[in-house]
């Protein structure tokens, strides 16, 4: 080692010590003849005393450098208590530059402000600023206590291929074409999933991973091509025996990242209970404001807005008192969610305000605080038409009022189980999709008929939930090819295409497939949450832009018509391999 | 659970006690009205016994079943000592059938052979073998022992970019469109060395990362399009802490896996030496057969042939006594190795044998034997041409002797070190190529004048060698730009390429970066090595052909012109973004 010491390590029980540091110059103060450098490492920092101006002349910020130096008490009145190696200073009696820095695109020091672009660009340098470092640290030391976890249970730590067959998804895999087979392409893995049931089929019981999934999908704001995910799998459960190691990791990660204990075992709440209660199917528990049901309530409106399969309503409390610019604001707000508006009516001390109140019956108008909680000074928003439409705008502003209007406490951590999802929703075109995805089975009392009530029976599935966000998901798979069969069914996939996409799955359950389950967590979400975060870039090393960029490498790059040919990309598979 | 304990953890001190178990129908034995099943899991395996014939009727091999009994001691005489559940039995009660199996394939109980092809189309059964079972199972334990070492010494578990640039090796990469900038490329990681080297200049110090890495080679028997790497970058750090931390995790996982220990600090070997004395850089020291350097011993022969830069040769033990048809044999093995053949001579009781005695004066034959350390009844194969290629043949032909003449010890491990290689090799076209990569610095006595002396000029990089094997490589990186150019020019690579291949590290390095070096490790091959393999294949759960096929999934696949249409593979990139 170049050093003897991490300079973050220094305390006065190292007074009189000689000691090499090396580290980067962070800050530098001169004091008429004496400078003051705080040399950093990924320990901390130390303070560094120069006796003469000189020795520390051409010492500029982020120089790397090597500090040789006796440490000593600082003088009385010097101490920084705020520091771990407050006590203490290093004297020092010779300096070597490392490396030179050039004048630094945005400073280290400090949590000034800094586009987003510059720090991606410079990623180098953003990650020597504390709070990017922490994160990756922090990110580090979760991922450590997942393997501790997995390995006290025995699991047994698998790696998939990368380079495999389109998934079922199938639309949105990144494809890679093939050199040695021109024509043909691999896919790059949207999760797992087939794999870890394969594994469950090969008798390993307990399986897990942390890899890396892929998705070209259009990126919104904090997605990214690539994401890493805990991926999980066992066989012989049931769902409580999932839920309950997915608790002992989570709280495990929680508990020794930021310090919180997980209450065990986290609540459950069914996702109509959810969807009725928070209008999503990841509440967000830390603030109330749940929303209310008036379908009946407005059964016999002369509305016609509210003459609908469905009408609610939520509260925003003191609302009554925006402005009409505020109010307009929400309407647009609700337009861009593909909604029509917002209709709004205010709880006022001398009576009903805002326009849909001039639409209702005198009925109607005065039972509405009882029928919703509104106390004076609040305003409630509804929303009308499909039960599922209706709750997700009013679910949707509810997050809002609690941003708008503080009620969010950002300290807390609010954990909970979503189970009992449908299996199946409409796709709006007549026919029905996975919910979660094909190879979820039923909740045991839906095995039989599910096929039959397609848009009731539910699935045997769970979703961990944190501060309104899925963190991770799962479920009971099906094990058998005839329960899968039925599925495809509803599903509208032939036995054609389900043999073409996944045959080898269906193959493989025809060899006593061990009845399994699993989840997956999505890892970047989850060090987001404990780096304190608000976006996943923060918790990636090199991250790419919403659109894919990576203004740091550059990637991605057009490619010579040499590296077309190379690869084999032109290369046309014959009509007959095609299906 | 379905079950309450697992079949391979049944002792006497169960017996009495009512359990459920759930595994697989391994073994069936039928005695006059009893049946005997073993019950396996992923724990091992119980025997189960059913009173009557009846209630087993219907259980074949390979179904999956969950089975309700009493333990019971087994009576005396029954027992099977080789079986940790040998000494009980479980009288079932009650059986169920969770899942059928149709007719296997292959066997899975019994080692009988069976060919790779069916072992990777049902891979599913293939894992439920033991042996192939336990390597998965002992590479899961030898990760988690690597992440133990790394937490031990604060290393920050760093995920890198998989969908980035292309690297410098360029040529291999895979290749993946991206759909959101038609026409734009990314490419999959032929190893993180950038990255990591831009976590270095980012201050991290200490990084680790268990990692997939791609390369699109023509595949050799035991290659992998994609294969994993233990990728370790520390910063402040010389070759020797590089190397004991290699020795520390891989004496941990030695240790720990297979209960070798491991002689630490390893030998070192210089490339020279390794190179003079075995004919390789990855000596297997399992063995002597040492070569012999002959060059100054003909110097003055008559013999054209040996009339070169280089005459050596290596001692086959016994090898006087081949016959005819094995003499002819070495020929065509050398040929196959891209030599004109292999001259050798034979040490008989009344002289020398072989056609190239003749050729060799009475004084030159004379001496042979003590030259060379043969005794009568060996055979002498000697090389000439260039000291690399007469020491490449002659270093094979040193293996495929220790093969035929059973002279390697397998139950042996023989790890050393080989360092201080060239940075430089000429490329056959008049060039330089990097002996390890680009990045590799000098030895520090290299540091100012490697330019002037590219064949001479010693590289501060290490490998870790095991039974032959290389499993590890590394080197202290060049930090400074400047020397870097300096590299690069030797290399023949332009500024313009530099700069557009990565001048995003060139650009970092502009800014304060810390000297740092690191090591990767080959995982596939140590998991290998570690499960008594043969083949990287045995441990990779699901495995490609050497062609980069999958047997089970099909992949790769052609992909039709919808989904090349969709994924923008046809999108040319306007000229002017051409580099």
């Amino acid at each position: 080692m170049i050093r003897t010491h991490e300079a973050g390590t220094l305390r006065p029980e190292h007074a009189g010590r000689q000691v090499t540091l090396a580290g980067w110059v962070a800050r530098r103060r001169d004091h008429g003849g004496v400078v003051f450098i705080d040399l950093r490492d990924a320990s901390g920092s130390a303070q560094v005393v120069f006796r003469e101006e000189d020795d520390a002349h051409g010492l500029r910020s982020e120089y790397c450098v090597k500090v040789v130096g006796e440490v000593r008490v600082r003088p009385e009145g010097n101490e920084n208590p705020d520091l771990p190696t407050g006590a203490i200073e290093v004297v020092a009696s010779k300096v070597e530059v490392l490396s030179e820095a050039a004048p630094l695109p945005f400073p280290i020091e400090g949590n000034s402000g800094v586009s987003e672009e510059a720090r991606l660009r410079y990623r180098y340098l953003d990650i020597r600023r504390q709070q990017v470092g922490d994160a990756l640290r922090t990110r580090s030391k979760a991922t450590y206590l997942v393997h501790e976890v997995m390995r006290e249970r025995d699991f047994v730590y698998v790696e998939t291929p990368n380079l495999t067959r389109s998934t079922p998804e199938g639309a949105r895999d990144f494809l890679v074409p093939v050199r040695l087979q021109p024509g043909s392409w691999y896919a790059l893995p949207q999760s797992p999933q087939l794999f870890k049931q394969l594994l469950m089929v090969g008798g390993l019981e307990r399986y897990y991973q942390l890899t890396k999934c892929f998705r070209d999908e259009d990126l919104r704001a904090d997605r990214q091509p690539e994401f890493t995910q805990i991926d999980i799998e066992m066989s012989f459960v049931d769902q409580d025996d999932v839920m309950e190691l997915g608790e002992a990791i989570m709280s495990r990660v929680w508990q020794e990242t930021v310090g919180y204990t997980m209450p065990r075992p986290l609540p459950r709440m069914t996702y109509a209970e959810a969807m009725a209660r928070y209008g999503s199917d990841k509440p967000d528990l830390r603030f109330g404001c749940e929303l209310t049901d008036l379908t009946e309530y407005f059964a016999k409106t002369t509305f016609r807005v509210f003459q609908a399969e469905h009408v609610g309503a939520v509260v925003m409390p003191g609302g009554a008192s925006q402005t009409r610019k505020e109010l307009d604001g929400w309407q647009e707000w609700a337009k861009s969610r593909g909604a029509r508006g917002l209709a709004y009516v205010l709880v006022q001390e001398d009576g009903f305000g805002g326009p849909v109140a001039k639409n209702l019956s005198e009925e109607e108008i005065s039972g509405l605080s009882a029928a919703t909680g509104a106390k004076v000074g609040d305003a409630i928003f509804f929303a009308a038409g499909t039960a599922r439409a209706a709750r997700d705008l009013l679910g949707a502003a509810r997050l809002e009022i609690g941003r708008r209007c503080g009620l969010i406490d950002e300290s807390q951590w609010s954990f909970l189980w979503v189970v009992d999802a449908p299996m199946f929703e409409e796709d709006g075109e007549g026919g029905w999709t996975a919910v979660h995805h094909p190879f979820t089975g039923p909740k045991p009392e839906w095995a039989d008929d599910f096929q039959d009530h397609p848009g009731e029976a539910l699935a045997y599935a769970y979703d961990m939930v944190c501060n309104g966000m899925e963190i991770g998901g799962g479920s009971i798979r099906i094990h058998r090819a005839e329960m899968q069969e039925r599925v495809f069914g509803v599903l509208g996939i032939s036995k054609e295409e389900a043999e073409n996409k996944f045959g080898f799955l269906l193959e493989a359950f025809k060899y006593g497939p061990p009845p399994h389950g699993g989840i997956a967590y999505g890892w970047d979400r989850i060090c987001m949450l404990l780096s304190g975060g608000d976006s996943i870039r923060d918790v990636i090393a090199f991250p790419k832009t919403a659109s894919g960029f990576d203004p740091l490498t550059g990637a991605p790059t057009p490619i010579t018509t040499e590296q077309r040919k190379e690869a084999g990309v032109d290369a046309k598979p014959r009509a007959q391999e095609l299906v």
